[in-house]
């Protein structure tokens, strides 16, 4: 079943199973976090921008009750993966992939008609000379095909009014984040810092972005990935379904 | 000495003193955590505005080598106070203040004249209507005379290039702030979240901003308030220096 560059591995949710690719980006804790934060509409209709091999939509589909899923991922490799993924677990009747770049929404979708926007985006800036831009690890991780601006410009013609944007990034782009959210009528909701540990300086942040929404953020408590003698937080363990190693 | 309202408190600093009013706005955590996050460089020249009685002033007189510090206060009660506060202190040559409305600032100061300026500003959207635009204690808290955005408009003309703002607000504001520090110049390059409790959302940020500054802002390790017991955590001790009550 798996082929050569390949792994399976359990998402400990109800059996839930992914295949990855090592040639190709595996999701890290980001991804899981995202989708734990996601506050996502029962009924609702969701779109994963920057899909990779499917981790978002699959991960959504066992926390939250949204009437369908659909994942846009540019590579034509990592889509193939997100499309059996969502084969595999059985669930290609609630979650589509679609193979294209972002930028070109409007090719593959209709105006406001989504309830829900996640996405992990490529985190660095790109400047060109420093990485292979063939690279599907260099695509997945530098802003090569998309950008920041790319990913908030295709959101919010595609959510419906007071429709919400759910991202991860690193907290260095968090005044580019704000900026370009509010510059496109997405205006911040909540946020959540995420720590390596309570001594240090944070590697992650969550936000919540509505469309539409009043001026008024929350910074949510704070995320520990692990404690100051270096074992997971309760919480972590809790968002990863009490398995991670 | 006192006067019928005002009481004395020890600052904890080398014998720093400073009367207060109790019918005018009366220190608070925000102002001593403003004080201590500013990086104010050796010899620099310091502008603090809505300086109150001046405890801004005061603290980064002890913690900085700065050369010279202008406070700016708007209400001629609080002015009064500032000044006798630095006569107490014997700082009235290295610290002095201006009675008047920062956005005339015009009329004060020469343009790229400061090298940091700190602020710790009213803090509450105003709405017409809700509090007495003529008490004291509304002026200090709410958006009556004196928005974010004046805050920030007057900043950007008066620092030097590369020159820094550092300000404390309610992170409900950050999406605001960042957005508005951009706008005018001013690169968000440091943030810190205060939380009440690790398991509590923020409830005050602090965050540096320089002139013309690179694009990149570093979310700095949480600062607790209280542990989980209720009791003030060692950092919390340590920058009031050793006595918090």
């Amino acid at each position: 079943m798996e082929k050569e560059f390949e792994r399976l591995d359990d998402l400990q949710r109800n059996g839930l199973k992914i295949i990855q690719d090592r040639r190709l980006f595996c999701f890290g804790t980001d991804a899981v976090l995202l989708a734990d934060f996601a506050s996502v509409p029962t009924n609702g209709k969701v779109l994963d921008l920057c899909s990779g091999n499917g981790i978002v939509p699959l991960l959504l589909s066992q926390k939250s009750k949204a009437s369908s899923i659909v994942g846009v991922e540019l590579l034509p490799e990592s889509y193939a993966l997100a499309v059996r993924n969502a084969e595999l677990n059985g669930l290609s009747e609630r979650i589509r992939f679609v193979c294209g770049d972002l930028k070109n929404w409007a090719e593959f979708f209709t105006p406001h008609s989504f309830d829900h926007i996640t996405c992990n985006p490529p985190y660095v800036k790109y400047e060109s000379g420093i990485t292979n831009e063939q690279d599907a690890l260099a695509i997945a991780r530098h802003e090569i095909h998309c950008t920041l601006e790319d990913v908030v410009a295709a959101s919010a013609p595609l959510l419906q009014s007071g429709g919400k944007l759910t991202m991860v990034h690193r907290p260095q782009r968090l005044a580019d984040l704000f900026y370009l959210l509010r510059t496109y009528r997405l205006e911040p909701k909540r946020f959540r810092l995420v720590y390596p540990s309570p001594s240090k300086a944070a590697n992650m942040v969550l936000v919540e972005a509505a469309l539409d929404g009043k001026v008024q953020v929350i910074a949510e408590p704070p995320l520990f990935l692990r404690q100051e003698n270096g074992a997971y937080t309760e919480e972590v363990y809790q968002i990863y379904g009490g398995n991670i190693s």
